[in-house]
């Protein structure tokens, strides 16, 4: 049985076979091809904290993947990630335990920073070069370095977070190479942005419709839970196209769930990524319109980046 | 983090303490204090396996577990173990991963084993001697060393089996002081039976109501999925007092399941091992009637067990 660390995981990654490995993940999913049993879950309400369990299994794949989540919001103030976690990937022929993929979450904030890029780059103007991004987590910083890596060294990105200082800290953590800054004034970043990307844990909308641009793409990846809310329900309301990695959970507990409790949307007209990647006319169909690709994470994501895991450690041996 | 595989675990489980743990656990679960999500599952139908996640936290605990479990009937034919498994420890204070016990079965084996012999123990008849084991694989086996241990070294084992040879090498592996001999005659070995314990993956009833004397007691631990039972229908429905580790369990996919969908036996009749464990009046009234205990096993026992395990592991560090 394989077992590896955090380290040992990230330094397996390479980032551009994890983006293919994404991708496939968006369209398997899309095409119906992902077993995906519902999430399991259980709370700790003495101790505020939560475990997710979410596995499936992918049409063909000679393995599948659980994986285990956990978020413990008190942890920080013990100088601890809020954030663990681990993979187990298993055998589909046999039920054998492949390898243990003790994480602590790195998989799942480097495939989510990957997914943000793909919707980006699948659904905002060609011309894009102006990316703000609202968040000062890791995720954040793992959205603007897929967003480099996946379009364009030459993106300019703005980063705003409501802590100044873990902004500044985020900045710093970012290669040299990406042209990024820190700025404090969230409407103007806004309205002067090719691309909004979201990463918070905000359960109150942080974007306000009129600062929207006309042709201007968001790429909301922080509500990923019921009570969370990025954008102003109007923001949705109001854009030409609704996006997400897989619609039921966005109108379940992402970003979309709010808008459409309240009838303000039209659920059919969500269209799901994996079908603009099989079929890239789905997605914006004029440099005029606001786009919104709500993203809350997909088992067939976790699935993938595993596979990448364990696909380059076998090559080392 | 703790990383133990089967034989360190195996070697780690002292049977008094376990047999005390999973007690405790049958206790807790009857009074509420387990909190049990729904169990998952995925199902693997190119090669007839599936996968059963099962998780809970027992109130006031500092640790949860998620034990994930396979079963691969096809692996048998490849000389592998048909099941296969580990269980995830984690704190419930922080969400960090304590342990990763790569048991491949041998808890839930061990569990289960004393889970049979503690409810026996509770409800046959004191002056118990004779017990007929149905069954010849490692769960047979462990009942009868688990009965042996917390019952009584004088117990009169009859094993029989469906597979002469399998059931001739259980009776080997079964260690020299247990007094345990193979019977072809499966009625006769009934008949003259104190307890009969089922331990087979039947899907068709096995035990018939007319070889069943008054007095008898059954522990019938093979029935954990939908499909399987060991008795025909007119033994439950016969029998003087139901008694279950969980009864939801067994109404829904336990022995219980079949003659309760036909509308043969009163649901409310059905005792909890937990509440008689508290209050021992609850067990068989009278030396000359039939008892039935059901056990499909609990979530609470495998954490139990994996509580016995990491105890002991911290007892060596």
């Amino acid at each position: 049985m394989i077992s590896l660390n955090r380290d040992e995981i990230e330094a397996l990654i390479d980032h551009d076979l994890a983006a293919e490995a994404v991708a496939e993940a968006y369209r398997a999913t899309s095409l119906g091809k992902v077993n995906l049993p519902p999430v399991g879950h259980i709370a700790f309400p003495d101790h505020a904290g939560d475990c997710h369990i979410k596995y499936g299994h992918v049409a063909g794949d000679p393995f599948f993947v659980i994986k285990i989540a956990t978020g413990f919001p008190g942890n920080e103030a013990l100088g601890q990630p809020n954030g663990n976690g681990l993979s187990v990937v298993m055998s589909a022929e046999t039920g054998e335990v492949r390898a243990l993929l003790h994480d602590e979450m790195v998989m799942t904030d480097i495939r989510t920073g990957i997914g943000g890029a793909i919707a980006t780059k699948l659904l905002a103007r060609k011309s894009s070069l102006k990316i703000t991004v609202v968040g000062s987590g890791v995720q954040a910083r793992r959205q603007i370095e897929s967003h480099a890596s996946l379009m364009s060294e030459d993106l300019i990105f703005k980063i705003w977070g409501r802590s100044v200082d873990k902004t500044a800290a985020a900045v710093k953590a970012v290669p040299e190479t990406i042209n990024v800054s820190q700025v404090t004034d969230l409407e103007d970043a806004c309205r002067n942005a090719d691309v909004i990307v979201t990463a918070t844990g905000s359960t109150s909308p942080l974007i306000q419709s009129d600062w929207v641009q006309p042709g201007t793409h968001i790429t909301a990846v922080g509500a990923d839970a019921l009570g969370k809310q990025e954008l102003e329900s109007e923001v949705v309301v109001s854009a030409d196209a609704l996006f997400a990695d897989l619609a039921s959970q966005s109108l379940d507990h992402g970003e979309f769930a709010i808008p459409a409790a309240n009838h303000l949307i039209d659920t059919n007209r969500i269209v799901e990524i994996g079908d603009v990647l099989a079929n890239p006319g789905c997605g914006k169909s004029s440099d005029d319109h606001v786009t919104v690709a709500d993203l809350t994470g997909i088992a067939a994501q976790d699935i993938a980046i595993a596979g990448v895991v364990l696909n380059a450690f076998m090559a080392t041996v």
